[in-house]
């Protein structure tokens, strides 16, 4: 009984995703399927990247990972199967697996999956998901080992995401890796930096912003922007009962510093 | 095999939902997960008590019902486990349970979910649906007794719906429970109340509407407002091929007027 | 352990999906449940048999599919269950099923749901989804043989969406089935029709398109034009990094002509 996940750009308007599942249920009619999500922006493999890292942590051993947010599908970038933390990863070899296997970086075993079983025995150039990925998740939520997917790779790509936390003389950068849909910012800082109390967040080029640290939302009064350790693990921008993408105008990618209120 | 169902206001283009369910697949492996839903409006917790109502009285006994709608995460509000009617429900103490609970008001069982194994070692202040909600699932499915999980409390939070079938002297008033996604208006009407034929509705402070009574859609014409017992049992308001919500202009808790046609 | 699907357009906003999951959980635990879409737009009928046709074929041996897009719901139209090519379909006699049954359309059986319990016994009109064709679906996923489910039809509403290839003197005509959420025009046209090359396409009364034929996206400049063998098997358009609707304008049903550059 495999638990496999499943994260895509694919939305649920279409059938893709219950095509993928069909694929895996006809190998391993026992298998349990769960939808991280598909609601990831189009082609937005950073985003996807984060998804998939914050939730395959959870997941128990043996897991299988399914990811497909592949603007390249169809072309010359791999299909990849990463072993890595007691999980398997199946995606795109274009970054997409590397924020949720980075912390078992040592122990990871990535290859290529080209044998015949791994692959249906037409593959669409445009829809691996189906064709590769989830033929290859019902494989070895069947029981086939992932050795038998094909040969190790030296390598594979991986996301220049690495938290910005490059030390200047004031204050420390981060980047904003994610917003949620209720506007929170999910910064790249560590819990650690965060200040104990009011301290300003100063967007590269822009105004700064006043922020009252807290430990949850009911911390501070309804419309004011705070910070927390969020859950997870990083430093959060939020506003009680609003938006901070929406206070801020802030975006994902960009660049702040922390400057200890004077 | 339990059963375990989730709604929530996280929507699912974030993991969060993710997350929560490999929490529970982690303790309990051979869990049933089913979504009733992860679109209620943020914060809503009327519309997510509604929506756990009408779905949990058909699922099996022993479910276990997670909901997390859950402005006050962190704060004081107390995590509960109730046991009603075969089932077993986890949810914050803001009213969000005491629709889907209130039926079996007399035999249900309230606690505070403390027991150190029924949380997660560290519990992040805002997202108890992972920490603590799907942590406690994942114990129940898995085959805990719900005695093990805290305390039992004399009350709970209720929500303040109860049908405002208050009678006057010419009419009996009710409220506007749910709008569903294809503008049907459902109201606190009991089925009883459906008038023969034609009559109006009042609403608090408008104008009347002209409504025919039917048993289905296709009992009037293409346009029509139209009246009928719905699904869930109550007096709901339709337009046949159109929206109840957006010709009428009413909105949720809106109050409203039987009146016999003259 | 059976699988059960489902397709319909009721959104995920509202618990009616989760109403139907409890009916068959209720009667069958160990069903495995897959959502195929719930995104079918409200009462399209030829797009939800189109997604259902997609992804039926991928499921094991035994499969149970549901779609309900149901405008007539409470009316005359029949409650069907059909077996075509090893699987089982429940849905309204509308057409729905139509295309997913077509290719196994020597073998079919068209039945009639009306055994007392095939049914729930309080049937709402408005909800045949969850008391039809969700206790149907328990029942067979808990072993009842389909001929329990009521008198054999002589036949079932089809859509009249036969690939409209009728030859003309210059060219072969073609309808859009689908667009899907990225944009991409799904035709009629088969595999075998595209040309090798750069060829026009004509819509009725419109300007005519010039189109790149490739294998996959990355076959050509971002932006541009193309035409591909879909992974349903049909002809499909499609804008590198950008959507063919948007760029052509053109929607559903839409007749095309195919020019071959002269």
């Amino acid at each position: 009984m495999t638990v496999v996940t499943f994260t895509t750009d694919f939305g649920t308007a279409d059938g893709y995703v219950g095509a993928m599942k069909g694929v895996v249920l006809s190998l391993a009619a026992d298998a349990v399927l769960v939808d991280i999500t598909h609601e990831i922006a189009r082609h937005d493999v950073a985003a996807g990247a984060f998804a998939l890292a914050q939730a395959a942590s959870l997941y128990p051993t043996g897991t299988v990972h399914v990811a497909v947010v592949d603007p390249g599908v169809g072309g010359r970038r791999k299909e990849l199967l990463v072993e890595a933390g007691g999980a398997l990863y199946l995606g795109p070899d274009n970054g997409l697996l590397s924020l949720a296997t980075r912390g078992a970086r040592q122990g990871r075993v990535i290859r290529s999956i080209e044998a015949p079983h791994f692959r249906r025995p037409s593959v669409s150039p445009t829809f691996h998901g189906r064709d590769v990925f989830a033929q290859a998740a019902g494989r070895l939520a069947a029981g086939a080992p992932p050795q038998e997917a094909g040969p190790v790779l030296a390598q594979m790509a991986d996301l220049d995401s690495a938290p910005a936390s490059s030390a200047s003389g004031r204050s420390e950068a981060a980047v904003i890796m994610h917003i949620d849909a209720f506007g929170n910012l999910i910064t790249s800082w560590a819990a650690e930096a965060l200040p104990a109390s009011r301290f300003f967040i100063q967007p590269d080029g822009g105004q700064p912003f006043e922020v009252t640290s807290g430990r949850t939302y009911s911390d501070v009064a309804s419309g004011e922007l705070m910070a927390y350790v969020g859950s997870a693990g990083f430093i959060e921008l939020a506003v009680r009962d609003g938006s901070a993408a929406g206070r801020t105008g802030l975006a994902r990618g960009d660049r702040l510093w922390l400057g200890r209120a004077s």
